[in-house]
């Protein structure tokens, strides 16, 4: 049996869809499960006018993207289990409302609400003057454009090989004359009953130059899963606090506040060890152990990872982050020194590639756990206690 | 009876009206006035794209209300006299082409043209660097964000007491992640046949931290109201020139130039009186004192008031503000300075509350200046010839 | 007969067609020629999302207008010739996505692909901080607002005259409380059947004051009329290369180089020499001379011309820009300096005409060549090596 595409978004075919609902009763010839479906609509009103929303229900996990904005993952549902956080940003934003540059160019803050974001293509960090590069992308703003990129292509794939999977695509290109020029070409991918999704992505630069890129997946988890007495645990080599505030934090990294009053952030740079399927396992466990949410990550094309923790009050955004990518979130100066800045040729392209599973009881979570222990004592996983030069 | 609650838009549930219009057919049950409409449009082409319009007719008074702008209020008219002012810019403004942060931070100027805009609500006044408070906000633009913020959640309610009584509620929210966290809940009421129309705020700070708010009703009144030899009248304890041109005039604050060819703008800073009920009256009459805009604001919870004038040519946008406000449009950092900030704590609120009147014969302005004559008299007037250092 | 005429959009009266299609079908008295077409839809995904696209068919040549983006000519097609350019800026970008301060200004760049957009009004040229002039129009950005300011009113004319002509026009306001207040009046005529459409605008300051304008038409062409071998040809009285880097190709300005990875732009300003009936003619031929781009524009109306060189790799945008203009692109006080500026008073108004004529055989190619080598006899076409005082 063949796959079923369907044409969602094509600016050049001028293809729109506004309104569909694909399931078992449009397309019943797809799959012997009858509980998927796609919705996708348009949001209106407030800063989420104009927003396209697409609704994925593999029959267990529902998962809320967002081709106006980057084909981020707004929001998700597992059997009943929220995947999501308190963003004081409650609904998408269009990126029309949003300037990046305002601010003292944090204005990405504005729109920032999602489970699983994009920062990229050309940077990713902080802002700054970066004098090297482009001069047109000297003035850089916090995260880059990625995230406040509409897909002006999505199409959806019904495969219906090994039980039935829905794929989800989009692209979003960021270039201008003169400027830089990348393709990103995201596709989200579930199986039919499944706990988990796959995000693989693919950057190409279209532009006539070789060119600096950077991305990073912000993952931000909330309740259930963060929690005071929460753990997170991965498989490293070497491990550096960002900056002295993290450092004050750094030998209970693996431990979570509860939501704190006036907590400021914390982050934890870390080389990562993989399987040797080569993927690395950073998992995020609520404190009874029975409820795990696992980013697996294919470390060959997410060689970094960086852990955010921002266990400040409720109503301020308690909020942790899993964030594999291809370099640290530091100014992208620091990455250029350090050599960590993806150089893409003129036609060439890098790929990335990384897995979230829910896991549910305490017999998922423990077998990971232990997967986790058995990869770390491969080899010595240093601390460093302060900031490193090597990192930060 | 009850009232009947019709939703437009909530974001939240994904509830949103293109176009509806409510009147006598539809909700014949809901007045024996049969003269009443509310109809919701949305505007399309130039700077209006995407704009969403709430007509509203009590039967004597139109109002076009503006939910993508903040809930503004654009014009309106009363039995055929023009309630507006002509501004440079023709229509409604959706704020997705609005940058706050241009020209130095006038971009809101490139949207202005309400008859009743609200300025705040972490500032209003003009631009500028305030070290002060959230770093995230310090770059302040003119008159804060919230005219150009659209309300997420649109409502109307048809309330049969008393006559009958149309309440446009609406509600908007400024906040983003390690920011300050405001919600604006909205609302204008008219009852059927009047002449009037009241409206109610209550601001609630939904972050986690103590957090300085402004806010200032920018209403503003052109011809038939204003014209050569218009008069103003409030009842005041005290009142200071804004700045040195302000003091030019200040003998003649109380009367009105026609279009001026290259008037350069004047404001006066009120502390005002109130009546007995805690409301103060500020009143534009015409020339001939048959025709008077009256706003009535609640003293206690907009206890500053500024007058502006801006009598230059018509074609510039020949105008005068009635500001209630709970602050002076200082530069933030000296409200700050003067006390004059409100301090919303972590879940706390504070309202305000004002009624415009239109007065269209000579009786109703006379009996509204022999009021503030009555209360002028209570006590001293003082006006400061020049600047004075606890106003501005 | 008369003509007719139909509303597509004024903001006014509330009037906005999302999609309609006027043919032979819809107006059969229009003309005999039934091979025409007028169709107006919205696209939608993307940075294109809500640009409202009109695409005019006169039987042998189709435009792509762009009323969202004040009425430029985004691409066309000739016979099936494409007339274009292939930017990194694939298709059309909603100005609510651009912001135009950002990248140091160079914001305009990030929608930029279109075959003739409109530089202006306030100024065109680079960014800046022009002290002269209005303060809130101080913070000069590239080329100005224009071609990001959606038109309000767009309408279209069938005129029956001469064989039955399309004509299609728009306006669009700069203006704001404070700031100057322009309105731009622009026709686009093409009559059944021709290979030649005419562009005749009108600039009015609505504004009290008198005010400083600049416009420019950026017209820019790819292949098949730009290659390797293409050359330009124009009758000139004077010529100097902007800057040294232009001044290094000063010698071979009329002949142009294929797609070179690393090529910087090199730009020419001209002083253009008319026929008898004004006319100046700007011819782009490619090598084999039997494809000509013609631009034939009304000197007293557009008295200077820069020839835009930009033939860097194809990814890049391999491109040349025909340019007449009000005045040269450069910095507005350079303008100002050398009396280049067009001084508006309130209510007066200045106009533009220019005509393209796609020539597609030797003959043709030829007697345009023959016209302009003539009108180039007329007088010494003096050739400045190096930057000139009077033009840079």
């Amino acid at each position: 049996m063949k796959s079923t595409q369907i044409l969602f978004t094509d600016v050049n075919s001028q293809t729109w869809v506004e309104e569909i609902l694909l399931n078992a009763e449009s397309h019943p010839e797809f799959s012997e499960n009858p509980s998927w479906s796609i919705r996708k609509t348009q949001l209106h009103g407030g800063l989420s006018e104009g927003v396209d929303l697409i609704e994925v229900n593999n029959g267990a996990l529902q998962l809320s993207i967002l081709p106006t904005r980057g084909m981020g993952v707004w929001k998700g549902n597992c059997q009943g289990i929220p995947l999501e956080w308190q963003s004081p940003v409650k609904s998408p934003v269009n990126p029309a409302f949003v300037t990046l540059s305002e601010r003292g160019g944090l204005g990405w803050l504005s729109g920032f609400n999602e489970l699983i974001c994009r920062c990229g293509l050309i940077s990713n960090g902080p802002p700054g003057a970066d004098s090297a590069g482009n001069p047109l992308e000297s003035e850089l703003t916090l995260h880059g454009r990625i995230a406040n990129t509409p897909a002006h292509y999505v199409s959806v794939e019904l495969d219906p090989a090994d039980g039935g999977w829905l794929k989800i695509s989009g692209k979003m290109e960021e270039g201008m004359l003169f400027g830089s020029h990348f393709l990103l070409e995201s596709t989200l991918e579930t199986r039919l009953g499944s706990a988990e999704f796959r995000i693989r992505d693919r950057v190409t630069n279209l532009g006539p130059e070789p060119t600096e890129s950077e991305l990073l997946y912000h993952i931000n988890v909330g309740a259930p899963f963060l929690g005071e007495g929460s753990r997170f645990a991965m498989p490293f080599k070497e491990m550096a606090p960002r900056d002295p505030r993290a450092a004050e934090g750094v030998n209970e990294f693996e431990t979570y506040l509860g939501p704190t009053p006036g907590y400021a952030e914390q982050a934890y740079y870390f080389l990562p060890v993989c399987d040797e399927n080569g993927d690395s396992p950073a998992l995020l466990t609520g404190k009874k152990g029975a409820l795990g949410f696992l980013v697996n990550f294919k470390k060959a094309s997410l060689p970094y990872f960086t852990l955010w923790k921002n266990t400040q009050s409720e109503s301020g955004g308690y909020v942790t982050g899993l964030e594999p990518a291809i370099s640290f979130p530091n100014f992208r100066g620091v990455e250029r020194e350090q050599g960590r800045l993806k150089r893409v040729e003129p036609g060439g392209s890098y790929e990335t590639e990384f897995q979230v599973s829910i896991l549910n009881n305490s017999d998922s979570v423990d077998e990971v756990r232990q997967k986790i222990t058995k990869l770390s004592e491969q080899g010595p996983s240093v601390v460093h206690e302060t900031p490193h030069p090597r990192f930060s």
